[in-house]
């Protein structure tokens, strides 16, 4: 919807490399001009302001940001956060900031560029915190006059979101949210777990801080393929960009045995195998 | 999805005048041009296969229908539906035949153009049939290199549709169809009595065939605003397109004894008043 609403033919839209495979492709329908910014391995895969504030154009016509990112698990320092939305509002252009994953955050704290700039689209949803990914329910805030363009595109594409995916989206945020707490508590052991695990295995790991993914390095061009025949399934790093290269993305929205067997899985039949 | 998936900015697209306001958003938010056919109220409001064929250009990229038909009523001829079909055929151009009101139908049979042509996707839902506006759920049917191409825009814009939405669909579908038998019966009788109480009040307005819409010929230009200040809720005519001037939409998707209440407050406040 923003993508349609805001970005017109040859406009320059920032875009991490790795990001969300679905931004580039929402881009690209649009007829826009992808200007890739790295998120580097050596940072984490944390993106930087200075690295963001090179790409800047007259054409500059968006940032997409991120964090915490899917698929590096990443989490953006508050500072760098800061100083997009700074920099937002000194070159005019839009942040449109996906944050479905906000509440999916270890020992940091979350912050949405929307609190320095008006230059902001702030994305979210149900699917992540709230585990209601099958009733198709997310939301927006922004100014009222980005809203009044974007819903131009509603209208048509959307009309309304299901009524019973509402009722059920409102009583997960009046409801109690001690569900949630547990679970974060729960992705942050398994997070434990595949990380030392895959480290174990050879397979340089970040720490990831926050979501449910991990980006292990692994230059073995087969990986994917020999892991999905033996029963786990991973997606290449390449997918997320050309700086995924020699990257695999794994999930760990699964349960901890199941991250067990699926890492004895990859050792016995990949690393020894 | 099918503007998005199949008109590129210039192509022109046949529309039905008056038609659902939609499918002009629609074709302009893809940039296509639009070439409007006539529904003359002496043929009923429905699309002739003649008028249409003389709008076929070289640049004609599709053409959409709706019958039954929003905002009139109108259903229209096998023969006209299979003249179109053929001529999308001859001249190779995309029907999108939007059948959401196919069962809503009274003394006429329903056909698809999809009997006669491959250049056809044709759309249906559940909102109509079923009464399950709530739950957002439609479907098309067209063929596979077609469908390949929507899948594309269907990926990044909608995903997949709600898991409940779906289930409830299923339910719809496979149960017992005598609720929508009656349904329509029951939208029959409404049909007669507001074709008739229209036409005493000298509206003149064609027996509409389908859906639950009729389209009198009212030329008082504030008819809609006197009959919502009276607490009757209509639409001007004009917002289907220009040949809408001089009519409105009238809903009959309401009780019986609403619409009579209706029709009362209509003779009393702005016919007598």
């Amino acid at each position: 919807m923003c993508a349609q609403a805001f970005i017109e033919k040859g406009d320059e839209v920032i875009l991490p490399n790795p990001s969300f495979l679905s931004y580039e492709a929402c881009i690209n329908m649009a007829e826009g001009q992808i200007v890739p910014v790295n998120c580097k391995m050596e940072n984490e895969f944390k993106l930087k302001a200075s690295d963001v504030e090179e790409k800047i154009t007259k054409n500059t016509k968006a940032i997409i940001l991120n964090s915490p990112s899917n698929p590096t698990g990443a989490v953006m320092e508050k500072e760098d956060i800061k100083a997009i939305a700074d920099l937002s509002m000194d070159k005019n252009f839009l942040i449109i900031s996906d944050e479905i994953y906000e509440k999916i955050i270890y020992n940091k704290k979350h912050y949405s560029p929307a609190k320095w700039s008006e230059n902001v689209v702030t994305l979210n949803g149900f699917s992540k915190t709230y585990a209601m990914t099958g009733l198709r329910i997310g939301y927006l805030t922004t100014t009222e006059d980005l809203c009044e363009e974007l819903l131009k595109i509603h209208q048509y594409n959307i009309a309304c979101a299901t009524t019973t995916s509402q009722r059920g989206a409102l009583e997960a945020l009046s409801g109690p949210q001690d569900e949630v707490n547990k679970m974060v508590a729960e992705f942050k052991r398994r997070r434990d777990l595949i990380v030392s695990r895959l480290n174990e295995m050879g397979y340089e790991t970040v720490n990831a801080e926050g979501a449910f993914y991990v980006f292990p390095k692994i230059e073995d061009e087969n990986f994917v393929q020999k892991a999905a025949k033996a029963g786990v399934i991973t997606v290449p790093g390449a997918a997320f960009g050309s700086n995924g290269n020699g990257h695999v993305r794994m999930s760990y929205a699964n349960s901890y045995e199941n991250i067990e067997k699926a890492m004895d899985i990859l050792e016995e039949k990949i690393v020894n195998g």
